[in-house]
């Protein structure tokens, strides 16, 4: 464990797509060219099979409010939920601990 | 908002697998299977597409470090990290808040 960590707050968002995600790919990629300028962002991480998982980290809480009321985020989460998914759920968490491996051979 | 929220802690595990990953899915079921008969196990959300996502839900720091030093777990972190991973990371995270949307046309 590193002494010196710094602790985080990371955006668990999971969520279940429409049948018909018209104009979806676009649009989360102008969100995701969009939240790396935003204040307090440090990264994302997303997969998608049968449900879909995106990870953002933020240095604070005023950052992920900063970005949930972001004029143009809005207006996609509006459309997300008129457009694009029949659920999602979303958790704020605080990021207490970290570790990570890293295969010799890769 | 639910004002009768009761926090609880996400572990975020990321990670990049190899090619070769004979043996992973059986193993991975066997672990989710063991996982759910765990004390303070709270559920799973799991995808994969570039990176595989998992996040486990549990009701406290002990559970996790229960489930982590758990003897069938150990032997099959031990087998991820000699075979099937190239790269993980963990994450462990306080959910602070959560909110969630369903559509209604759905």
């Amino acid at each position: 464990m590193n002494s010196k960590f710094k602790s985080y707050y990371a955006v668990i968002f999971t969520s279940i797509q429409k049948k018909n995600i018209e104009g979806y790919a676009e649009m989360a990629n102008k969100m995701e060219e969009l939240a790396k300028k935003q204040f307090g962002y440090l990264g994302i991480d997303s997969s998608k099979s049968d449900i879909g998982i995106t990870v953002s980290y933020w240095e604070s809480l005023e950052a992920i409010k900063n970005w949930k009321q972001q004029t143009e985020h809005l207006e996609a989460q509006q459309q997300g939920r008129t457009k694009w998914y029949s659920w999602y759920k979303v958790r704020i968490c605080k990021v207490e601990r970290e570790y990570e491996f890293s295969s010799i051979d890769n």
